[in-house]
């Protein structure tokens, strides 16, 4: 008897993932609530609203039923949308067994309560949270499904689980690292999304590469500090579901994050920009998060700070990228906030 | 008497820091052997072969003769190719006074010596290393001329001298950063060079954003853990003359490096790849550098030893880039080099 896996929910990345799996020969279950999605996927293999223009491995089942989505299946992936993360982990629980690998691939914070995705789950399965392994780094789902090569992170604070889900995943072109830091690396993959946004309101705005790479610069000085100070590994910043994912998400057309930043720069209402996404920006969302964060934990965010006056007081983004080309700092050390990195060293 | 500047030569890096200056009211003389190119920079305002397109602020004058370029300037600023910076500072010699300000903005090591350009110009004026500025961080010559927002770091072991620099060329588009850190800004742009050459092999194979995002957070760690090894501050391997300068050297169709890759990647062999590009690639030079540094010191280069074997020794870049993916760990802290970072930091 083969493999089996279940994947839940069917958007861009659930399916590259349920993808790589059944390129491996492992027999997966997409689990998705839309009858019509489901009925896409099964009978013509495709999945035209999420990734347009991609045959899909006809391996891969969609199912609308949880039970019949998990039964049998040794693993479990998690790549909903923030919001309904809690949902979909509730929905599993009646099935979810003790034996059960699962994966989470979602960036971002539950929104009302600040709380982490691996915590959430963890919650609705009423397990530890080191039974919860996050899968992040740069990984476009349009290039994942066209078998580009793709490195990625799995953390957890079980070694274990950890092991499994990179035997789980890892394939000729997917490959898989393993990491302790849980908690860099979903703060990680949420706050690079902000940064995202700023780098695609700089290019909407036409201020050319110099501006962005500046920005991207500062931008992960600042994540990189809010993430130690939440407790996170800086190395973890420095890796694939840091700077790799920043790269990845703030210079690449595929980014949803950039795109809606793009549009803003150029001067588009957020109203327009999100109806004309057609998906969650997730990067919107965790902008907010960010503002309650940093006054949580007492930790500047000159960067989220200026696009959450874009987004929800109205500030013109380029009165905004302006104030974050930085006129107050007059050494490199100050940006960089040395600090920070020394008390994690010392 | 209002403030006089030279710049030599007249690459395209020199044009757009002489426009900066001039820009900000300075007289400026750039310095170029050229007969030809000093009359269309005096008499049209143009740069065509290095700058095509662009027009040059009128107070910029060029001078072939080097006592007329440095006649009354309290600053000296040195753009010349990494090969040709010893013949220049040699030049300037005769005419250079204890009190004028040098400023180096070239990215290499000379090539036979190794030696770092700063140390290079301060043997050939006779005066002690801490006399000289680096000027580094994403810039892209074509941007800056465009007036785009930039934003670079100047790095002396005299702050005074760093001082001296940023009030120099701090504009209202050119943000000028100080650092300590000399040696980790010269490390830091020379051997991001070679970090780009993979990155254009990269895209020039098809590989996709997911691939070439994986290549910079492996190379950033690379030249990062031979950066500490020499002696460097990791920190600014994670700043402006770091990530900032190896993203927008990496992603911008700008880049000569990037472009070399690409045209390699493509399967171009590599003398059409130099006769195409009608201007120095440092990376490539850089690459040599490397390979010979990476032996002294004895430590691991794997990306820039690959780059090494397609560049002078026939090796296909598939084969290379492949290998660059990374088969061998397994752990992201291995990947990250965690021993370096905490070595530097107890």
């Amino acid at each position: 008897m083969s493999e089996k896996a279940a994947v839940l929910v069917a958007g861009s990345w659930g399916t590259a993932l349920a993808s790589v799996l059944a390129d491996k020969g492992i027999d997966v279950n997409i689990w998705t609530r839309n009858e019509a999605q489901c009925q896409e996927i099964n009978e013509r293999h495709t999945n035209e609203r999420f990734l347009p223009g991609v045959a899909l491995p006809s391996k891969l089942v969609a199912v609308t039923d949880m039970e019949e989505a998990v039964r049998g299946a040794s693993s479990v992936v998690i790549a909903a949308p923030s919001s309904a993360a809690r949902e979909v982990a509730c929905l599993l629980k009646p099935y979810w067994t003790e034996n059960m690998l699962v994966v989470h691939a979602t960036k971002g914070f539950e929104t009302e309560s600040l709380k982490r995705i691996s915590t959430v789950i963890s919650e609705e399965l009423e397990c530890e949270e080191g039974r919860i392994v996050v899968l992040s780094g740069p990984s476009h789902a349009e290039e994942v499904v066209k078998r580009c090569p793709t490195t990625v992170v799995v953390a957890s604070l079980n070694d274990q689980e950890a092991a499994k889900a990179q035997d789980l995943f890892m394939h000729s072109y997917f490959r898989v690292y393993t990491n302790r830091d849980m908690l860099g690396a979903e703060l990680a993959g949420a706050f690079k999304n902000i940064i995202a946004l700023g780098a695609g309101m700089s290019d909407g705005l036409g201020y050319g590469d110099n501006a962005k790479a500046a920005l991207l610069t500062r931008g992960l000085a600042e994540i990189t500090r809010v993430g130690v100070e939440m407790g996170a590994n800086p190395l973890t910043f420095a890796g694939l579901a840091g700077i790799g994912d920043l790269v990845v998400t703030a210079t690449s057309k595929h980014s949803r994050n950039w795109r809606a930043g793009f549009m803003l720069g150029e001067g588009t209402p957020l109203e327009q920009v999100l109806s004309s996404m057609g998906m969650v920006v997730e990067g919107i969302r965790t902008t907010k998060a960010a503002h309650t964060i940093s006054e949580k934990y007492q930790v500047q965010m000159p960067i989220a700070s200026q696009i959450y006056h874009v987004l929800f007081e109205g500030m013109n983004p380029k009165t905004a990228v302006e104030a974050l080309m930085g006129r107050d700092r007059k050494t490199e050390m100050e940006m960089m906030s040395i600090e920070t990195w020394e008390q994690w060293h010392s």
